[in-house]
């Protein structure tokens, strides 16, 4: 079987709820769920939204990056930065937020949705602890496929030479989810 | 009991899905069905929209007119013109919609807004045939209420000497819901 | 148009949730909201009870009589009346609710359901104040529409010639739904 | 840390959709999905039963075993087995159910509900490979809190030796999720 490629780096003009850029290097040692998505995209608003709001609050950060790629590919006039910021204050959306560059040459499509060939939004990118993206689906997945993913994903170990050592410290194997949370004590500890 | 006062005008400073401005005036002899929104408000997205569309679609346009009031009293140049144009398209909204004045000198509330005393959105407005401001709500109403409170009015005498000719053609006392719709046969037929 | 035709009486076996039965003929004066169900159906139980439960604590039961009649044409012995009686429980189903009668020579089918013609559950069946049958649908309507024909129906002068005594003091033309209802003020009153 | 117990065995006076008994002895090497339910109590039939069928149409069989018990603590006389065979077939139920045993002499609880001392329907409970309680809750879990606990106990190696023959030929380490599951290749084959 080939093996899954590494997730192509994206390329984000401006984020939101951050401190620092995320870029994918930063994130290796977590797994990543990024949800690609536009703010006046109805299924997007009704469907991925919550479900990325509901994931970053199950599952830690320190274990899983959940991150928003706003990849306007229409309507660029009614969905620039003034507006998302809006967008994302009135849905009390908390994780980070990254706008897809567009290469304003009358080109519609962002860089990073070129990159990666996406269909539409809402696009779900799951990504391991090594980079490699494993899923990337256009439209919706159910809660409980994701859930399992995820953790599939959180229980694979991370190849330790091809971490940096900061990002070893990000990723502490002995995480939980929290009380109301995914923690199942591990037999192993 | 005191009588219900005539609805105020409203002052819209541009419309959608329309041909000429609709003013009250014009609307006499008619149901009007006034849903006051914003694009960005999480509630009228979810449940305000679909029920106007729903509303829109099931009764005839001749007796009862459904109409979206863009009343922006935050975030204004998130939600501008042209971002409501794209909403409404995404969104697949076909009833008219006007855009609440703003006044433009620092003041956040909207012309129609304030002239209603509207705490927020979602509002709903119904006004009778004879432009009387019949129901104003702050929230959200059921369907099956809303849909036994517009009847009441579409079943409720016009004034005809209030009306003026145009209007009491328009208001066509033999219209019905469509074949889908809510057409009880009158017995007095 | 051919008029419509008086609504058959049902037959009914056993009554919950009234102290004594309720034939049509008891209910003239009244629009009438009756709700066919199998308390094993699960479009009956997710869709139609919610409705006539909210349809039951919407309008004013002077005005109409919102009913649910239990047609069972299938697992007979599952769906007896105790079990019935342990589902109105759980349901939290306080409008009254009558069973359909068997034959219980082999025909499936129950009486009242035979004599209405019905092709499964749900059906919904609306009957003025004359006591003609006015709707008869298989499956779900929406709440925006079936609060619209109640209301329409409510909105119809009775025969008064055709109506008794007793019936003519139960429908009470001053009555209004309740305070969170859906009582708009008649102006000619 | 306190390690989990062994679940108890539960006491099953029937099965619904097997061809022999499921003690818990026979699952072991399997993660267990057990929803504990009535088929009278609306979250059960609005939540729980949704979720178990989703969870068995997600994971495999020979990795996941998901099992509802009816376990009737309340109108006992309408949900006896004749009840529940007519509920499994209306509501497409296709996982195995086990019917709790009652005691027969005023007990009203049935006898697997008080070994494990659940405090009503919905319970909830997630037993590992080799036998262990390791979740049990009153109520409703999130599917995607549900996804990622069962994916977790999935990636648990089972004690071998605590295994038999027959169950290790059962609990196949490269069985997957199939196409429209949950997937995701594991770096380690």
């Amino acid at each position: 079987m080939a093996s899954p490629k590494l997730a192509p780096d994206w390329d984000i003009a401006q984020w939101f709820n951050v401190d620092a850029p995320l870029d994918l290097r930063a994130l290796r040692g977590r797994v990543v769920v990024a949800g690609a998505f536009q703010m006046l995209c109805p299924g997007c608003v009704s469907q991925t939204i919550p479900q990325l709001r509901q994931a970053h609050a199950l599952f830690p950060e320190s274990e899983v990056a959940v991150i928003g790629l706003h990849t306007v590919f229409e309507h660029h006039a009614a969905m620039g930065p003034t507006a998302l910021e809006a967008f994302l204050h009135e849905y009390q959306v908390r994780f980070p937020v990254g706008v897809d560059r567009t290469s304003g040459r009358g080109e519609p499509i962002p860089s990073t949705m070129r990159r990666y060939g996406m269909q539409g939004t809402p696009t779900l990118l799951l990504i391991d602890r090594e980079g490699r993206l494993r899923r990337q689906t256009f439209g919706h997945i159910p809660d409980l496929q994701l859930g399992a993913e995820i953790m599939a994903l959180m229980r694979e170990p991370a190849n330790i030479d091809a971490v940096s050592t900061d990002d070893r410290q990000r990723r502490n194997p002995q995480a939980k989810c929290d009380a109301d949370g995914c923690a199942i004590p591990n037999e192993s500890e």
